[in-house]
């Protein structure tokens, strides 16, 4: 049992614990245990982008209503037993969150923004009702994971700079009962994969997007769509199989009959367009909805655009010298008519998708029910510039107070 | 690789296949292989009605895109082990089914309408991207596995007739890969626990029920709440354990602005009321919006119903004569408001939940957020002949067209 002052933060006080039970233990990093494999998985030629090639090691936490948190271990990667009648097999009682391990230019491994994941982890854990942590003592084990296998996995030499890994941590409730109930046993855990290439190359051309029909509703008003939960996603995935085997990329998530625009398969959506007044305008879905996910790729864009295009300047890209017009950045509800209405006007310049996993990613054409909307690639420097400075931040070419060193 | 021609069944062909590749292995209960248990689990002192308790086996079948489904096989009871990347524990997609097996008052072993449950299985699996099976062919292996755990886990002896086991087939994507997309990896399995009472007794003065608030959705329009997919589950845990804390038993799920009636917890939800023309009429919400679960208890009550009150006649409750009114039947859309008024108009008589888990469990309170509702118990002798008839009717006092015995 311990109390530590840190746990009485804003974050943690502001909402009610879904799991109060006093007093029992806090996460607690400092008593983190390592065991090291003694059989490293060998290492693949080269990073495959792959999200099954796992490393070494996973960071597991157990958690009881009774007891709290246990101590955390970080040991060799293994398979989880898991009991037949576990209540996330059954019931979905779980969460996670997504980042990545950067191995810069500069030889220094860092994460981006990552107290940003951990608190949003909690957020997602207080909508799953499962139990409550400090974001910043998940932040230590996170680190302590990166230390771990961040340097066998992304070494520092020429075969890795410019690669990272993704990051994964997970929280369920692993009670043997079948009843429905608030989970009293959990676990959480996290782990590391391989991760397809930052910035995407792969759809360097430009992702094609389906809109979803009115009867294929990803979110609601009073869902779950601003949490990272599971439950989110199993259910988007015939209208995704769909998508796919007609050719699509990825499905664009519309909401209610006025068709609003949300989210690009799990991404958030920006367009770029002339408003009809003229002005330049980037625009993407507002969170008051609670429909979509509040990412952090997505605030980090609108946060950079905010910051470096309230007035026309130059800049350097690819060693070239642009010339980027002012441009406003608004967050609001917006429809497929509007982006429909732009591109026959000619007034729509870019689509593309942001997250952790795809990093910036044009889109290229978006089909609705009747209609195909074409798109144009690098119509502005503005959405490579933003690209180019998410890459450089996170590669480290660029300074920002949004990376951290996980010193090894 | 085999084609049984049975597969090619009216179920199966009217929905284009979510996982289309041929040809591949069907589920093929001739196939089965059965591994009993050399250590069978001490049985409890009695029916605990836990369903922590499992029995001594559970029936698992592997799938993939690449080979159809796996070679069926009953083992002793086991843990899972699933990779930590796991489809399922990331973006639930899984889907699951809930049965009973009865010890009737004759000591034959029945299933009731175990054809339905097979069949919503599928369509749940459907919903969650999850490959198509034959339901006979799942129903067979189910009765397998009743013969093998239910002669010992319900004996047949006084200590068990009139008791049941829980059967709970359920299907997850298992591949290792977290990235998000249609399983191509998949589990199904089944397996047996203890189970609450049939008919429910702990609750035979009635649930209280607290409705969702506005910010609370259970399903929507477009989304997934008539399957049984787990993704309908964790999000609800919430206002569910909210609502416990306040002292309820369950929430009542409300839709919309109208502020439509839909399910109670997991269950299935009934009122009778008097007409405002004086008739007397038992509802309960349509299936069309696609908003509840399609029950099976649901329909079987509404079919009982139907059949039985469609005019005034006596029947016989525990040896007592009764006189039950004419009584309608109606499926449709109603609200909270109109229960409300039911009530104050003094014409609300009876409310109920119904399902696989609670039967025909009376509600002796609704409360909303200004007024409490308070519904007699036993106003109308309707809900309680329908209870025991579907008690009559599963322990084998009533022939019925809707079980079968489970030859040992």
């Amino acid at each position: 049992m311990e109390s530590k002052p840190e746990f009485e933060s804003k974050a943690l006080s502001t909402t009610k614990p879904t799991n109060a039970m006093a007093p029992t233990s806090q996460l607690d990093p400092s008593k983190l245990t390592i065991t090291l494999t003694d059989t490293p998985i060998p290492l693949p030629p080269e990073q495959s982008g792959s999200t099954k090639i796992h490393t070494d090691h996973i960071l597991l936490i157990n958690w009881t209503s009774a007891h709290g948190w246990s101590t955390p271990k970080i040991q060799p990667y293994t398979n989880l037993s898991l009991p037949p009648t576990a209540s996330t097999l059954h019931y979905a009682t779980s969460c996670f969150e997504g980042l990545k391990l950067y191995r810069g230019y500069d030889g220094a491994l860092r994460l981006f923004r990552p107290l940003e994941n951990c608190r949003r982890l909690l957020d997602s854990a207080r909508r799953a009702a499962l139990p409550e942590f400090d974001p910043e003592a998940l932040l230590q084990l996170v680190r302590a994971l990166c230390r771990v296998d961040g340097p066998r996995w992304l070494p520092d030499d020429d075969t890795a700079r410019g690669e990272c890994l993704y990051i994964r941590p997970t929280i369920m409730g692993i009670d043997a009962d079948l009843g429905c109930h608030v989970p009293s046993e959990v676990l959480l855990y996290v782990l590391m994969t391989h991760a397809p290439k930052f910035p995407a190359t792969q759809m360097a051309n430009g992702m094609k997007l389906l809109v979803s029909s009115e009867l294929q509703v990803r979110s609601w008003l009073g869902g779950s769509g601003a949490a990272k939960v599971s439950a989110n996603y199993g259910p988007t995935l015939v209208a995704f199989g769909e998508a796919q085997r007609k050719g699509y990329d990825q499905v664009l998530w519309l909401f209610g009959p006025e068709r609003k625009v949300t989210e690009a398969g799990g991404a958030n959506f920006f367009v770029i367009w002339r408003r009809k007044d003229g002005g330049l305008e980037m625009v993407t879905a507002g969170l008051e909805s609670g429909l979509i996910l509040p990412g952090v790729t997505r605030r980090s864009i609108v946060e950079l655009a905010r910051r470096r295009f309230g007035e026309t300047r130059e800049w350097s890209v690819d060693g070239k010298a642009v010339v980027a017009e002012k441009m406003d950045v608004v967050e609001r509800d917006f429809t497929i008519h509007e982006i429909g209405e732009a591109a026959e006007e000619e007034r729509l310049l870019e689509a593309f998708a942001v997250g952790t996993a795809v990093a910036v990613t044009p889109v290229s054409r978006i089909d609705v029910e009747d209609r195909s909307i074409s798109v144009q690639l690098d119509a502005t420097p503005h959405r490579k510039l933003l690209s180019a400075w998410m890459s450089d931040i996170v590669y480290g070419r660029m300074e920002s107070e949004w990376t951290e060193v996980v010193e090894v």
